[in-house]
């Protein structure tokens, strides 16, 4: 498995694989998810030969499990990631957009595996090993935390989702699943679930404005997607860059410096930065310079995502959310049914 | 708590407390049951002042915890234990008995809840210590298993129950559940969920015919309420006495004489037995008279619980399930409504 990814460039043309992927609603999307994750599904739903085979899960109940006292956050946010996705372009009609927390299948899958897992498997898992540590739980991991592999599983199976976009570090969680997945298709007897294939991001993950680490709502260091323009302005006029370079007629680092590394990621001419780069090494290019043509480029990006942004009104979300978990929910059962008839456990017609 | 069980002689009569008990259905419901906790419901079922608090659940998600590679088993085993029921006396219009599996409901309280109980918690559960020791899970021990005390407190907690009849040994799973709700009333300030409390039944745990541990399926030295009269028969005749009475003049001992422990519980007139009693202890009473005595007691019970059995048909039993649960649906369906208004995880109206 480790050497088999699927490559979304070559394969997805075309593809009528289903794919999950998703986000947890802790806030509100930000420029990493927007080149890490949110413009691989844009060119998803391109590419796509059918309708019904993209399932995009907010994962309020996941997002509970480390934020369980505070649930009108994740509520909210239920609805500003909603409104992220409409905003950059998801189509409601090509790709379904679902609540998780109203799919009561996927819990009903949930209880079923939960069988099929020790509590020493689960203890073994590195993903979860490691954000014990990362959340600093110590000795008071919740079980649903602990058991959200499980969960995960639960999730894809339910939509017998094929492909999965997951960060490297989340791997641990697809072997699990297709781990979940091939004893019970033979326990059960059945080839109902699906095993899925992670599909891996290439594109590092977006470094914070501070340049200290990875762009994140809790380190306050990222921009969001709903920033207005004063706020974009305002970060990236204070974004990291070379201290040493005092004067502009210095000669100043591209390593490191924030700027960039954005420019990298988000300006459409890589020509124009590989000179802009040379000019600012050689000396007599000034970090006003090259964050005005940040600003501009990051706003030719922001500014549509903006403007469509605000000509959504709240109803059309909780319709788009609605008509979307109807869909998911239509799915789900499907797959509930055969795992319920797999085990035999159909006791009314 | 630990001094506040709650007295069914004392409180029942005319309560409109709810009432939640229920089996997993590893197998067909002997004498230790009915001595045990059936007769129970048939008081309770007697003295309530309504219908609807009863609840009556087969607990097959529950079974399936340490039985998942065997659900056929657990499947036949809910329609054998629903005729056990209506075979002694349960009213499904006064006792509601429900499938806990086709209560989706609890599922997705249990998702819920399992964020309140950290695993430090449920790794201090006596209860569940004990089971894992006995059912020599060693080192892989299910997480469906494993947690299992939260899925508990969904089943609890979904009908609202206040009365749980219990084993002592069950005591700390009532603890955890009441911990839960506490937990979840303060986090969401709340009172949606109801505190409950133990019933715990004075009846010590039946002896097996063999004398040597309490009846049970799995060792099987126990007498079935759908036993026919010829194994009964063969049950009784083969039970454990005394040893060392050899000759019918010789002086018997009454101390764990299987024979005898059965009369006690099961014999009307308690007189008699003590009568019996000495007559055996003094010698002259042979070990088939008192059998005979003890066959014709349990026959005077189980034929009457035979005879009902064998004029229910599958088709019954199915409908009674069926209206159980659905009936049982809608009330968990309202507390569920109840959890997730309280959490502000109401999306959709």
């Amino acid at each position: 498995m480790q050497n088999n990814y699927f490559n979304c460039e070559l394969n997805l043309k075309n593809s009528s694989k289903i794919v999950l992927t998703g986000d947890r609603p802790t806030g509100p999307l930000h420029l990493g998810h927007y080149i890490g994750s949110l413009t691989n599904r844009l060119k998803l739903q391109d590419s796509i030969s059918e309708p019904n085979i993209i399932y995009i899960m907010i994962a309020d109940t996941q997002a509970l499990t480390d934020n369980f006292t505070t649930p009108q956050k994740i509520v909210d946010n239920v609805y500003e990631v909603a409104k992220d996705y409409i905003s950059i372009g998801i189509n409601p009609e090509l790709s379904t957009i679902f609540i998780q927390s109203q799919v009561s299948e996927i819990s009903e899958l949930c209880m079923y595996y939960m069988n099929l897992v020790t509590i020493g498997r689960l203890e073994r898992n590195p993903t979860v090993k490691n954000e014990i540590i990362q959340k600093k739980f110590n000795e008071s991991v919740p079980a649903g935390f602990f058991c959200y592999p499980i969960s995960q599983a639960a999730d894809i199976t339910a939509f017998k989702g094929e492909i999965i976009p997951v960060g490297e570090d989340q791997l641990p969680i697809i072997e699990q699943t297709n781990e979940i997945i091939r004893k019970f298709n033979r326990i059960y007897n059945t080839n109902c679930l699906v095993e899925c294939t992670p599909y891996i991001s290439k594109t590092p993950r977006l470094i914070g404005i501070n340049g200290k680490a990875k762009a994140s709502k809790s380190l306050n260091n990222a921009i969001f997607l709903n920033d207005n323009s004063e706020i974009v302005y305002k970060k990236v006029y204070s974004m990291y860059t070379d201290p040493d370079h005092l004067k502009i007629g210095d000669s100043g680092k591209i390593e490191g410096n924030v700027v960039f590394t954005y420019l990298d990621a988000f300006h459409q001419n890589q020509e124009e930065i590989q000179e802009l780069k040379k000019h600012y090494q050689r000396g007599g290019l000034g970090d006003t310079t090259i964050k005005s043509i940040l600003y501009k480029t990051l706003e030719s990006i922001l500014g549509p995502i903006r403007e469509k942004r605000n000509n959504i009104n709240n109803q059309e979300i909780k319709e788009i959310l609605f008509y979307g978990t109807q869909k998911a929910r239509l799915k789900a059962r499907q797959t509930l049914n055969e795992v319920i008839e797999a085990m035999g456990l159909k006791y009314f017609s």
